[in-house]
C-alpha cells in the first residue's frame, strides 16, 4: 500500500528551484499520481507551468523513504503558481481539482498528510489579517471532503527575503503572513509549521531555489514525523541535497533514467543500448 | 467561451518529439487545463512523463486558430504513454480520470471534440482483432459520462514504421490495427480517420518525431474541419512546422515566452528586465 501525500498550494510548493542545480532524486520508492495511476516520480513533480522545478516534495518524500524502510511514498501534485486563498476557496476549481486528484489517490493508497505553502499572494491589502479564516475553511472543507477529519497538514512558512528583490513591494506584510501561519498552526488541531528561515531564492526574489527547496522538504518531513512545529534550521540541513544521492541505484532506477534519457533525446539509441546492457 | 477538446490515447497523443526540433508555438488563444483552470499553452502540453514533448495537438490548435479568428481553443490533456485499450477501460482510473478532467473543462468551455491515438499496445497477440469491440466500448462511455452523445472523435493511424526499428517485432500486426482504426472510423458515427502515412519516427522507432506530430495535427484538424477521413497527405502540410511561427508575437505572448525563460533559468534578472521593457 502506498502512502500518499497531497500537495497544494501556489508556486513554491509546485517547485521554481533549477532541476540543474541539485543532484537528481530518483528512487523507485517515490511514487507520483499521473492521469489517475502511480509512475516513478521523475522532476518536476507539480507540472502546473512548463517551467515547474524542484519543490520541497522530492526531498520530504526522500526523508519519508529513510524513515520507512521498505514502505512506498506517493505525491499527489496539485499546486498551481500565483494562486491566492481566494482561488482555494472550496466552491472554486483548484480546490475541487485537489480533492478529485486526491480521492482517485485513495482508491490505491492511504492519504497520509497535506503539504502546504501558500502566502506570497497574501502579501499585500491587509490580506495577511484575514489568512486564518480563510484557510481554516479551506482546512475543513479538505478533511471533510476527503473523510479524514485528524490528517496532518504541514504548513511551510514564507521566505523571509520577500521584502527584498525587485518585486520586493509586492510583499510588505511577508512577515504578518508567516506570523499567521505559524499561529494558525499551533492553534488548529494536527497542524504543523516548518519555517522557511535562512532560505534563499532564485534571482526573481520570490521563488525559493533548488538548494532550499531541499532542505524545506527535509523541514517539512521533520514536522510531520515529529508532529511538531519546526523553527528553526535542522542540525545537518546544509547536506539535503544529497539526501538521496548517495544510495546506490537500482536497476528499475537506472532503466527509469536510461529511458528518460532516451526518450528525451539526450542519448543515442547506441548509448541507450549500450547502457542498458551494462 | 474556450472551445475545448479532450486528447486521450497513449504516447504519441502525449507526445514524444523532441522540443528542440520545431519551433515553438505559443498563442495565446490556445490554452490548455491545468488544476481545473485556463492557461496558456505552453508545450509540452501533456505531461505524462517527464520526457514528454512535442504531440499532435499544438498543431491542431494553431491551425484551429487559423480557421477560428478571434475565438479561443482549450486543450484537456489525459493522455498516458504505455496504456492499452484494457488500461482505458471504462472501469479503470485513466477514463475516469480523463472524464473528470473534461468535466472539469466544461464548466468553462464547450467541448467540441475527443482526439485519440492510440494502437502501439494492441500489435501483438491477436490483440488487433479485439480493438473495434473494446475502443466501441470506450467511446460509448466517453459519450455517454459526457452527456454528449454526438461529439466528434478523431482517430490517428499509427505509424508505418512500427514494424521496423530495434523493437520492431513488438508490433506484428500493426497493419491490422491500423485497418481496425480506419474500419472504425467508418462505421461509426462522427468519427473520422486521420492518416500516419508517410509520417517519422524518433530514434526509437515508436514515437513520431516533432516534425511529423507537426503534420500529424494539421491531419487530425482537417478530419475535424471536413469531417472526414484523411487518407494521404495533405497539401502543403510539409511547412506545417511553420503553422504559427510566422505570425507576429503579441504583447500576452512575448511575456508569456520571457516568463518562461527568466522563471526557467535560462535567462537572467539583467535580460528579463531589459526584454520586458523593450
Amino acid at each position: 500500500m502506498i502512502h500518499s501525500f497531497l500537495l497544494v498550494g501556489q508556486s513554491n510548493m509546485a517547485g521554481r528551484g533549477f532541476l540543474k542545480d541539485v543532484p537528481m532524486i530518483c528512487n523507485e520508492r517515490i511514487k507520483v499520481l499521473r492521469n489517475g495511476r502511480w509512475q516513478i516520480m521523475m522532476e518536476p513533480i507539480n507540472y502546473d507551468r512548463a517551467f515547474a522545478g524542484v519543490g520541497p516534495s522530492a526531498s520530504f518524500a526522500a526523508a519519508w523513504c529513510r524513515k520507512n524502510e521498505d514502505k512506498e511514498i506517493g505525491l499527489v501534485p496539485c499546486a498551481e503558481g500565483g494562486t491566492s486563498l481566494d482561488a482555494w476557496s472550496v466552491e472554486g476549481p483548484l480546490f475541487e481539482h485537489a480533492i478529485l486528484q486526491a480521492k482517485l489517490a485513495k482508491r490505491s493508497s492511504k492519504l497520509e498528510g497535506i503539504l502546504w505553502h501558500q502566502g506570497e499572494n497574501e502579501c499585500s491589502s491587509g490580506l495577511s489579517k484575514l489568512y486564518h479564516e480563510k484557510f481554516l475553511k479551506i482546512v475543513e472543507a479538505f478533511r471533510r471532503e476527503l473523510c479524514e477529519p485528524d490528517i496532518p497538514i504541514i504548513i511551510g512558512g514564507i521566505g523571509n527575503y520577500l521584502g527584498s528583490g525587485f518585486l520586493g513591494h509586492y510583499f510588505p506584510e511577508h512577515s504578518e503572513v508567516n506570523q499567521e501561519l505559524l499561529e494558525f498552526a499551533k492553534k488548529e488541531k494536527n497542524c504543523y509549521f516548518a519555517t522557511a528561515l535562512g532560505l534563499t531564492s532564485n534571482p526573481d526574489g520570490i521563488h525559493l531555489n533548488a538548494v532550499s527547496q531541499r532542505i524545506f522538504g527535509l523541514r517539512y518531513f521533520e514536522a510531520y514525523d515529529k508532529r511538531k512545529h519546526i523553527l528553526e534550521p535542522l542540525e545537518g540541513e546544509e547536506n539535503a541535497i544529497n539526501i538521496d544521492s548517495e544510495r546506490p541505484l537500482t536497476k528499475a532506477e537506472k532503466t527509469a533514467i536510461l529511458e528518460k534519457q532516451f526518450a528525451g533525446g539526450e542519448i543515442s539509441l547506441e548509448e541507450y543500448q549500450s547502457q542498458l546492457m551494462s
